[in-house]
């Protein structure tokens, strides 16, 4: 706490020296290093307290030039009522997700909150057809317990499908997983104890946050881009400033943003945490889902340093329910290993099998490109419907991967009261709240796009785009 | 490390005390009080010496008597030339028991070390069906997330099969997870933070020392009784000595063991620790594995505290490939919910529907006896096999459940030395030394029974027994 205290004086008095300047918009800042003389704190320090002011949206930094006070008034930045402190901060979700999910698993419900493609556009009948040659064929084996490290035809698959990565994975590198989520906690188990910062995208991954907080793990929230993804040089102010034990990013298809970082920001990534031995921690596991002609690469297909710890999964893209995913940890493997036994013996083998015999069918990539363009149908009729019905200002990106539209909506609606109306009207949706520890997107909403459009989905968002409307009235009328 | 040195010398000093009265075997000690007066100790530290005394097999403590020499001088403790010491011990296995597993899987081994029935004695084709039933079914919404707390189908199931219990398992204070061992690691997730002292009973089951070990938590283990399982005198001497945050007890067909407690000892433990408010995480995973007509109840049957944590799972009954368990965490049934979300989001649901169907057809019971039948036929066999090809003195009991039998080679043998060497030979057994965390049955061997007996199992353990003798032999010359 005493640290919090600490930086927010040294904010406050950056902040006086600043406006004792009387600086206008598009006006250069003093030097970190005036400043720093000048209040008698670290370079670093002031650093800092200039990165919180380009977080809160007040200034903006110039490659090579320095900080200069931001033209742009409102609408750039994530939020501007809330500011993005990127202060470690205690995690605490509390059961928010998960009676989230419950409640929008009642029947009936026009679920937008569920992160997966719908049945629709599954395999199903393929990977039924598998599951049925694995039992019928030496299938008999997989009652006994599975080895540890997964199913050997599965292994051999994943391995396959890295073959044109510059870094492949060797089937002996490959650990299975109960889904992507076990092998993002198999990390963290094994890379931090309680009290450490990990630092995150800001927004992330709700599972992600909840992970931490289980842990007793401290999270640094780095903002992210909604074109290029990752920022950099957020990044490397964090890396400057705090003692980050391991990082947690979604380079490709971010979840909830679908941007996906350029190539060379992905090697320079893999480049800045190699060299300083923090770990890499990489959730792909929606990377296979990008609207490009090519996918882009992960950041794990570039790692020289045995730094990145990659974790995916089948979830995305084939069977959610299965709960196989997959961990390539670098130099940590062995301890992977060890951890996933003491942790549950071993992943069923049978729907390893299953995955395994319908990849090696070789109808992978025919199906992911199929599901793409399913996607891309999907995204574009939801965008335009959200547009349509939805209260302006809607600040929404086109996404270039994944499954969900991130929507921001005037400041003065809390998505957590909106999704207890909608849901009460039968439509589940995802308060932006869970996606930070700081909570700076309470007025976010998550629209998952992976049922294929409908009239029933259409009449589904236009109910909530009133329902918002109505919000928005009372707010103006009391 | 200061503690483990202050008893030590406390053993000394009371040890001085005894020599120094001359005593005989049969003659009584000097009371706690006296003993403690003469020493300036506190009663709880003499108590703890004379019970550290009795594990070595020095001593022995007669209900309303006091203590006494002991009048057998070998072979009634558990290892004479190292003593059990009940202190809380640093839990370090190393990967001693995953190399195993992957030794043991190579093929052709006869492998006598996975603890699991053979696919001949588990229903394969009926899972089959039951599995087909799932997918031709209402199967397709299994390729969907599943629900944290399980499949509807399965969690029925698992209710009525405790309906005859006292306290039964309603539908809503059960989780599936992936098989016993994440039942209970959720426990210690939710109960323990590193350096707590969890009590373990010694032997115990090697997955559970490992979850101790991964967590940073100390480990102090309370003898086991061949024949009435957890001694309960030894515990509350435990109880009385250290802060224990959580208990892990097998009270029904105790792994390696065999032994069951008896009915009022499960109660009187379920009460010793609700009124001390410390949890028993409760591992039944063999408890439907006993040899006698009716199966005597798991603690949780009895527990009035809503206090036991209670693990299990069909992966010693049904299929051991299929990786689910369940928990019924009593007071903490929505801790261990919320961390389930977090760790992996939910188990697979395909196949908790194909076992649901399966106990729905109401076949599990007659599957189970015939199951105890197939493995005292089994164990009858395996067990005379031993006694004939293994050199004496061979210490070993008769199990009354469970699928080990648990031998105690003359003390020089290193079990581990050995399990090496048979290894070579195409044979598998499981070593002493991962059943403690102090590593006092190092000349111990756990033979599992699940594979029914053949000429090819009588040659593996004849060829193990000629080896055992080998290496003594050599040991008598050198």
């Amino acid at each position: 706490m005493s640290k919090i205290f600490r930086y927010e004086e040294v904010m406050k008095r950056v902040e006086e020296v600043i406006n004792g300047l009387a600086l206008k918009p598009g006006d250069k800042l003093p030097s970190v290093r005036k400043v720093s003389e000048e209040l008698k704190v670290s370079h670093k320090t002031v650093l800092q307290a200039y990165a919180l002011l380009e977080a809160k949206g007040l200034i903006v930094s110039r490659p090579r030039s320095g900080y200069f006070i931001d033209t742009v008034s409102t609408g750039t930045t994530m939020s501007q009522d809330n500011a993005i402190i990127p202060l470690p901060a205690v995690v605490e979700l509390n059961t928010m997700a998960t009676t989230m999910m419950k409640n929008a698993r009642v029947k009936g419900v026009i679920n937008f909150s569920m992160l997966a493609p719908a049945n629709e556009l599954l395999p199903v009948s393929r990977l039924n057809k598998a599951l049925n040659t694995a039992l019928a064929g030496m299938g008999v084996d997989n009652y006994q317990y599975p080895m540890v490290t997964g199913h050997p035809c599965l292994l051999k698959q994943i391995a396959r499908h890295t073959l044109e990565w510059p870094n492949g994975l060797p089937v002996d590198k490959i650990l299975i997983t109960n889904g992507c989520m076990e092998a993002v906690n198999l990390c963290l188990d094994i890379l931090a104890k309680p009290g450490d910062i990990i630092a995150v995208e800001s927004p992330t991954y709700h599972g992600i946050l909840e992970s931490l907080e289980i842990r007793g793990l401290k999270a640094v929230e780095i903002r992210v881009d909604n074109t290029t993804g990752l920022r950099l040089d957020d990044l490397s102010v964090v890396l400057a400033t705090y003692k980050i034990t391991a990082c947690i990013f979604m380079p490709s298809c971010h979840h909830p943003l679908g941007c996906s970082m350029p190539e060379e920001n992905k090697k320079q990534l893999v480049r800045m945490l190699g060299e300083r031995n923090i770990p890499l921690i990489e959730d792909d596991a929606l990377g296979e889902l990008h609207f490009e002609k090519n996918r882009s690469l992960p950041a794990k297909a570039y790692d020289g340093y045995d730094n990145v710890l990659y974790c995916s999964s089948f979830s995305k893209t084939l069977a959610p329910g299965f709960r196989i995913g997959w961990l390539s940890a670098g130099k940590y493997q062995a301890a992977a290993q060890k951890l996933k036994w003491a942790s549950n013996i071993s992943t069923t083998g049978i729907l390893q099998e299953a995955l395994g015999r319908f990849l090696e069918s070789g109808r992978y990539p025919a199906h992911l490109n199929k599901l793409r363009l399913d996607l891309q149908e999907n995204v574009s009729r939801y965008l335009s419907a959200v547009n349509r019905y939805f209260p302006q200002p809607v600040r929404i990106h086109m996404p270039a991967g994944g499954l969900s539209l991130w929507i921001g909506l005037p400041a003065d609606v809390d998505t957590l009261q909106l999704q207890r109306k909608v849901l009460e009207q039968g439509i589940g949706i995802c308060p932006g709240h869970i996606f930070a520890a700081s909570q700076i997107y309470n007025n976010y909403v998550r629209i998952n796009y992976g049922a294929p459009w409908s009239a029933r989905i259409d009449k589904a968002l236009k109910k909530a785009g009133s329902m918002i409307s109505q919000t928005l009235q009372m707010k103006t009328i009391s």
